[in-house]
């Protein structure tokens, strides 16, 4: 069995808080903000808030991947894709010190291909955080000389967000257990 | 005196909730979501949500502005310029039904900017959903034939939006009243 557990809005934007206040410790100012679409989008607007306090209001740009079932030739399994990356706009972003942000750090897969993407686009001073970080053996790697923020350590449970939620009373029910 | 209101987090899933209820009565099938940053990004998260009970699962895409004063060469006055833009990832987005997405109408002066930046870029069949249209005189204008959802039409009120607050306790208790 598969322990479940579920956060309100609210338990989020305080462990968000909390991320802001690891941040501010660490002393990084950070310049901007890249959220992983879909999940980054909202913890990066929380954290928007948060880091304002101290670093000013930071633009967030976002970037897009997603898994697909490739059997193309025989090479079967998951393959990750891009569906929006940064276009041409921000040309001085990757000399800048940027935060990059998605709500869990499961596999590591997703972020090991975003950090890298990024550090091939020339960043080279990227931070990450994530709402939650589960203690689990990784199949991906973090790159090296990344500052790396989880708001919440857990177990390999499943997490039921609230953004997910078709009726929220409900899962705010479920949240106060 | 500028009237203030304040949402819950809880409170604006609930009208999110009502806005995908308005798209599916339209009819219309939105094969993928803009959100506009940093406004749109929780409102289209949230929107995913709901539309994925009758359209699946859409990609979110994302693109930024932001004001600038302008006094170069005596042209004073704000100005709106692109922060991020739609890169070359997605090459058939402009032949889809796409939904953009912000939290509030409120000069319309960055949806006009958008919206006819998109049909620009061959966009022809848009949609638009904001959480708050505000009932007011609109410094911009909607281009013709864009579908229009609005959760909650109200004055020109000062909204607190529950992801710039920096006490959700104290926030909540305003939304409360």
């Amino acid at each position: 069995m598969v322990q479940k557990v579920w956060y309100s809005y609210d338990d989020i934007h305080r462990v968000v808080q909390e991320i802001a206040e690891k941040i501010k410790q660490s002393g990084i100012q950070y310049e901007a903000i890249i959220a992983i679409g879909g999940g980054g989008f909202i913890p990066a607007r929380m954290l928007r808030t948060f880091l304002g306090e101290f670093l000013g209001t930071l633009s967030i740009y976002a970037v897009s991947t997603k898994y697909y079932d490739s059997d193309f030739q025989g090479k079967a399994g998951n393959e990750i894709q891009k569906i929006q990356w940064l276009d041409s706009t921000p040309t001085d972003l990757n000399s800048k010190k940027v935060l990059v942000v998605d709500e869990v750090d499961d596999s590591r897969v997703t972020m090991e291909f975003v950090l890298t993407e990024l550090q091939k686009d020339g960043f080279n001073d990227l931070g990450v955080a994530v709402i939650h970080n589960k203690r689990k053996p990784k199949k991906g790697k973090l790159p090296e000389n990344i500052a790396y923020f989880s708001g919440l350590e857990i177990g390999d449970w499943w997490i039921n967000y609230p953004w997910d939620a078709l009726d929220i009373d409900e899962h705010n029910q479920n949240a106060m257990k």
